[in-house]
């Protein structure tokens, strides 16, 4: 996420509001606008209550859209007059006929909780929340299948299959908003990743209503099917450009027994691969998160009063710090590992760590866990952050921070009031590194320092320029970074097959 | 995989190959034949012992291309003139692109051991033996990620790992002679799916060349990649019909570091899911493999000597048989585990077990595993088998063994000159039923009481035709009971705009 042209307040956007009419009716100057006519047959089919509009016969004041018109963060903003809220998939399906035929731009929309402006309008679409599409369709107690409605909070989900013992695959910070066919649509990475790996692994069928209404009917409840491509793999992680996802089959995990964590200072970065490499042999199927955080990260974290510090003497010396997390299935049997973990640890001849603090009751593990949550609160403390979400090798973690600074201190940016501090933290076991630059203000040669060049590193190290946030879009213009123009050539032709007027998502993922 | 039709000595299948011969020009008959003029091509930029053909300047005796026309099983049988051998992907290029170029079908062979007749011709299309490339490209202990060439056979990956206590996600009976590229190619299932999940979720990325020649590079170390559509999913399972797989980026789980066994026998079918759900929740992160046996099987099994039996008594009364195995980082604690986990089943209120075999050394380990191995061996000393590896709800496996039984006997075929037993094992974690008709002799009666009846069972129970082995020449007239009108069509288009003249594995996947 890049967050320097971010703005929270309403009013604050109008600059970027204007900017945004500026520049997107291009992307939907092949579409039709929503009419009267439109409404009045949208009318034949959804009640009232699902259709809210500014449009007659029964306009709704302007400002009951602005939910839907703008993303979260305040960054994007569309123009809709016009959200449609449907209850069924056929109801899903009859919409997207009518605007294929009478090529007006749909947005699916979920819990509208991205970071890259993929669920609002570009212009003036018409939106498609997917919010009462909400039932749980069935469980099976024993498979752990669950078959859900696209518009299903991941949150109550959570809550539904918990007295099972069993969890979601994926979990975020969102999980109160967002949606599971959002989830599936954005390939949500999150938290379970390194634990039960990505939705292209566990999301098992898909119902997605194509753009000219046909309903395709993949949501089958089978682990093992291999009757030829498995097309319901486009739409995870497609952001809704190719159809709507109406319901998802997903495997839910049982749920761990017991979890325990430790924070580890370590006196070098270079200590960390091997570091992850000794305690996936000693904790193997039990470990389930790997979490880095810097030196200027974890000094942040502690200045901002996040999480519970290790005392100065444990911090003397130390580079960067490591949060391991485990999950099993029995307490006891989890902290001996643990425990014998650390021994080997500190007692080995050449320690790779100075220090390591295991929790001992829930409140502590939360309080080691808010140290490394908790950097994002401080770093939005201290200042202006640059924020970018992206996947490089493990071991050049520490160099794209460190030659990010130099390069920022080359143009003589590095100062107070410029930029104060480059940092990074982020899922070691994912390679997904969260570099942060945090300055004093946000002004136009920082950003203009910062990119292409944070693209053009991750390029370098055939990196991605999106772990888990996606295109929206916020990140089209950037995609050849990450992909070949071979690779975005097919894309446009799989786009074309599925989608050939451009109803669908217009201005996204591919420019 | 329907074996009536199975014939192993190649002179019995003379019937069968000019069955083939009669049906197949029609899948070529917009393609061209290889020439003379097309060799010499050929071998301006690939050496001598890369090409084997009958055709001039060099020909070889036919009998030389014998392994890579006949499927293993025998019963499919190509017309090739023509193997070729790259060693390098810009090989492969050069090839594909000439081939595209004069309309010359091509069919990618790894190690020719699938069961459904993908990889060898059904004409006389060139073969593209993946076999010359062989190398690993990259491994990082660290993460884990194995990079390496489509012709990598899968247990020479295995030992390549195994010195940084890592193994593969996948585990086949056919490892010592399957390529790694066909394992994606075919979408390979195998004894690890439970544990680590499909190749959709391991397999990282790929290299590509399309049937124009052209080479897609998503051969991606990232775990965490959210740019776009996911390209690489939809060659996973393709069978080689949207281009050639030259190289695989996969992750590699750690090794575990111990394993267990034990045999259960059940009163009672229904006892099945119950115990499944006991066992997830017993064993949760080191349950490994489910397996169930039938009655039917396991007699089977014990007469022909495979495995250790449980004793008369213990197997008094027992309907079928689980066997579960563990793998785990620590022995101990999984044999506590096992050793709670059969206390609690034994000392319940109302048993689901009858009675449990724990194994006690690697001997007895594997004494376990035959018995649910040695059913296919047993099987087919018993008599000629038609067997179906199809994917049911785990709750439908007893009735679709059952239903199929009564159809047959309504047909009056069961009987000793007819069908003798009927009977179903597999992979409970899986959802993957081995159903099993063995009969006295394969009958034409016999074929056509089971097709389509089963096909339509299956399609009933929105199943898999094909849980594992794909569709390659043998299934895709079935292709629609698994599949829907919408989800072929698709396919239909997607094959279009990847290899827009039908050069890439033709008669395979698509009718």
């Amino acid at each position: 996420m890049f967050v320097s042209r971010l703005c929270v307040r309403p009013a604050a956007c109008a600059r970027r509001a204007a900017y945004s009419t500026l520049v997107h009716p291009n992307l939907t100057s092949h579409l039709t606008p929503v009419t009267e006519q439109d409404i009045s047959h949208f009318a034949s089919f959804l009640p009232p209550a699902a259709i809210i509009s500014t449009l007659p016969p029964a306009p709704s004041p302007p400002d009951e859209l602005d939910q839907y018109n703008n993303d979260w963060i305040g960054r994007f903003r569309g123009q809709s007059t016009t959200v449609l809220k449907p209850k069924t998939t056929q109801e899903v399906s009859k919409i997207l006929q009518w605007c294929n035929q009478r090529r007006i731009g749909v947005v699916p929309q979920g819990g509208n909780t991205g970071l890259v402006g993929g669920s609002v309008p570009v212009n003036n679409e018409v939106i498609l929340s997917l919010s009462n599409l909400n039932k749980v369709r069935s469980f099976d107690p024993v498979s752990g299948i669950l078959v859900a409605d696209a518009g299903c909070i991941l949150q109550s989900l959570t809550d539904y299959v918990a007295p099972h013992n069993h969890i979601m695959p994926i979990d975020l910070g969102a999980k109160g908003s967002c949606q599971i066919g959002g989830n599936v649509a954005t390939n949500a990475g999150g938290l379970r990743l390194l634990r039960y790996g990505s939705l292209h692994g566990t999301v098992l069928g898909l119902e997605v209503v194509l753009p000219d209404g046909t309903i395709l009917d993949q949501l089958t409840t089978l682990r093992k099917d291999n009757t030829g491509y498995d097309l319901k793999q486009l739409f995870i992680g497609a952001e809704g450009t190719l159809g709507v996802i109406t319901g998802v089959s997903i495997l839910t995990p049982p749920a761990p027994q017991a979890s325990n964590n430790v924070i580890l200072a370590l006196p070098s970065f270079d200590n960390v691969l091997p570091l992850y490499q000794t305690v996936k042999r000693q904790l193997s199927e039990i470990l389930s998160a790997f979490e880095f955080i810097d030196r200027t990260a974890y000094d942040l974290a502690v200045k901002h009063g996040q999480g519970r510090a290790l005392s100065d003497e444990d911090v003397e010396g130390a580079e960067c710090f490591v949060l391991v997390e485990t999950s099993g299935g029995r307490r006891e049997h989890d902290e001996e590992k643990l425990n014998d973990l650390l021994e080997l640890l500190l007692t080995a001849d050449k320690p790779l760590v100075n220090t390591g603090v295991l929790s001992q009751s829930p409140a502590q593990f939360s309080s080691l866990w808010a140290l490394r949550e908790g950097v994002t609160e401080a770093v939005s403390k201290e200042g202006k952050a640059y924020k970018y979400d992206i996947s490089v090798p493990l071991s050049s973690f520490k160099d794209v921070v460190d030659n990010t600074r130099e390069h920022l201190r080359s143009k003589g940016l590095l100062h107070d009031k410029a930029v104060k501090f480059v940092l990074g933290y982020g899922h070691v076991g994912d390679g997904n590194l969260h570099l942060n630059i945090v300055a004093d203000s946000y002004l136009p040669e920082i950003e203009n320092a910062l990119e292409p060049y944070i693209y053009e590193v991750v390029s370098s190290h055939r990196g991605s320029i999106s772990a888990e946030h996606g295109i929206g879009a916020m990140k089209t213009h950037a995609l050849p970074y990450s992909k070949s123009e071979v690779s975005i050539q097919l894309m446009k032709k799989i786009k074309g097959i599925f989608d050939p007027n451009g109803i669908m998502n217009p201005g996204k993922v591919l420019e």
